[in-house]
């Protein structure tokens, strides 16, 4: 594996180009222009230009509530007339076509050529491995998986990871760049169909149409059991996190211990595993790694003032969304 | 089925006796003390009134942020000697005991026993059905689940469903109070393992099992992967209207038509059901009960609306907790 560095520093990418302009290439787009950087997009569609600048101006409001990065403005969005043009001068290229295999590998293939020798170039794919990607580029080295969570200018999610072709340095290079980006990065060290997120939003995305399928439950009950459930611990606290502290002072020892029997339960279609005790003490060796010293009453308090804060910050949402539409006199 | 009445109205409701006062017992009267409500609370366990207390000064400042009701006191709670004490003026029982069948069995017969003849007993359990759990009460008509989530002074989700020998008079009745005191109330109208919230939540919890067993991803991944990416959106969209969004102008008719095939990728353990056109009907029909008319303009800038609101209440969380550490020198 070659130990070959990209020409510029995460931290100096100055333009990025979006190859492909639809919702999440767009969203790409809104996100950098946020960021500070000099954006170069492309996508083949008729009006893209269009939709895209729609798009980064409907989402720049929301940009600025949330904090504009110094020097950032929509007039760094250059929308490119080919390709080439819009790669050439980037420093970091992210791509979002439409999800389909062939499309994808023979864009990536043409992004390399055009690029500049040493740019890393980024995927936005949900549902291929840069393994089947890379294979029409010349220099695979420095493709990489880099998946974000729509929309991408407001959820902080990137899964970075390589394909068998791809060098260590890229997808160290990617991860370093989207934290530069003000991204929350996870680095995966293999391809795992459906990378992490999306595995665990899947299955419970897939229990949701077994629930509708068998008429066990309606889509307004399954999406308010959410809303008003785990979704609102989820914002804060992972479900892992979240078990510790349903374990009360004995934590996710206590929780695997005393409830392990209950994963036979059939709360779920999906099987568990064998809580066997390797799987028990790396759950438990993990969590204390994302509890990190803190203490059962200090995570309680932590727990109580987010889930504070975000119902709050909810409830403020609607009282100024319902004044607004009485004022429009809807 | 009789109709008989329960003696006070849902609305009417002034004392409610918490039997079993731990996290969740303890939870529940803190809860209903915040909603103004006089709460008779009794646990066997040594030392049971001291942690049932602690718990609920624990929890006030919180309550007291959310708001409190009209008359709302710490000074409503009263530790009863014995169970029947606890039981005898209530017009509603929220019992929280230990998850083992035989133990809340025979608390259910015992709290019948005591309790006004026409009073409504709520079951906080998690893991068993009012079937299994109302055999030895002389009156299982009135006896239903109402599950809560944790911590159920501030999470909404209660889900209620009876037993076979349940009363659909007790099964309303308890809906109408849960919604009373402030909860988001979801009725079943059949017993399922796991209810709607466990299940989704468990589907979660088992693939971050795998991974974890399989060396897929770390506790710290997954839990950043939840809270960095689709945790934030499922604290106020269900994944139902999230993958609405998904589909964009086209909603979930063209997320299901256009990523139906994706269903049979192995982004998780849980296999998925047969996509009928049952069930895309069903999807469809349903998510546009929860759309209520919303164009896909007006639910992004929701959506947007409260992501950024979200994010904002936790870095102001995050801030005060930062600053807090620094004055206390830590």
């Amino acid at each position: 594996m070659t130990q070959q560095q990209a020409t510029v520093a995460p931290e100096e990418v100055r333009t990025v180009a979006c190859v492909g302009s639809g919702v999440i290439g767009g969203g790409w787009a809104a996100h950098f222009l946020a960021r500070g950087y000099r954006v170069a997009a492309w996508d083949p569609a008729p009006d893209a230009e269009r939709r895209l600048r729609g798009l980064v101006e409907a989402a720049w409001p929301a940009l600025i509530r949330l904090g504009l990065a110094e020097g950032a403005s929509i007039d760094n969005l250059v929308f490119a007339p080919t390709l080439a043009a819009a790669v050439a001068e980037a420093d970091f290229v992210q791509e979002s076509a439409p999800e389909r295999l062939d499309v994808k590998t023979s864009l990536l293939a043409e992004i390399d050529a055009a690029a500049p020798a040493h740019v890393v170039i980024g995927s936005s794919t949900s549902g291929y491995s840069m393994t089947q990607m890379q294979t029409g580029a010349a220099r695979p080295e420095r493709l990489v998986v880099g998946h974000p969570f729509n929309p991408p200018y407001l959820i902080p999610l990137v899964e970075v990871v390589g394909g068998t072709s791809t060098d260590t340095w890229a997808v160290e290079w990617a991860s370093a760049f989207y934290r530069a980006a003000g991204k929350s990065v996870i680095t995966m060290d293999r391809e795992l169909p459906g990378f992490i997120g999306n595995r665990i939003q899947e299955a419970a995305w897939r229990e949701a149409l077994h629930m509708v399928a068998n008429d066990e439950a309606t889509v307004e009950q399954i999406d308010l059991a959410m809303t008003a459930g785990p979704g609102l611990r989820w914002a804060f606290a992972g479900p892992c996190l979240t078990f510790h502290l349903a374990g009360g002072e004995g934590g996710m020892a206590h929780m695997l211990d005393h409830f392990g029997p209950s994963l036979k339960a059939p709360w779920t279609r999906l099987e568990s595993p064998e809580l066997t005790g390797e799987l028990r003490d790396a759950m438990v060796s993990g969590t204390d790694k994302v509890v990190a010293e803190r203490s059962t009453d200090e995570l309680i308090a932590q727990r109580d003032r987010r889930l504070i804060a975000i119902m709050r910050a909810l409830a403020e949402v609607e009282a100024e969304e319902a004044a607004q539409h009485m004022r429009e006199g809807r």
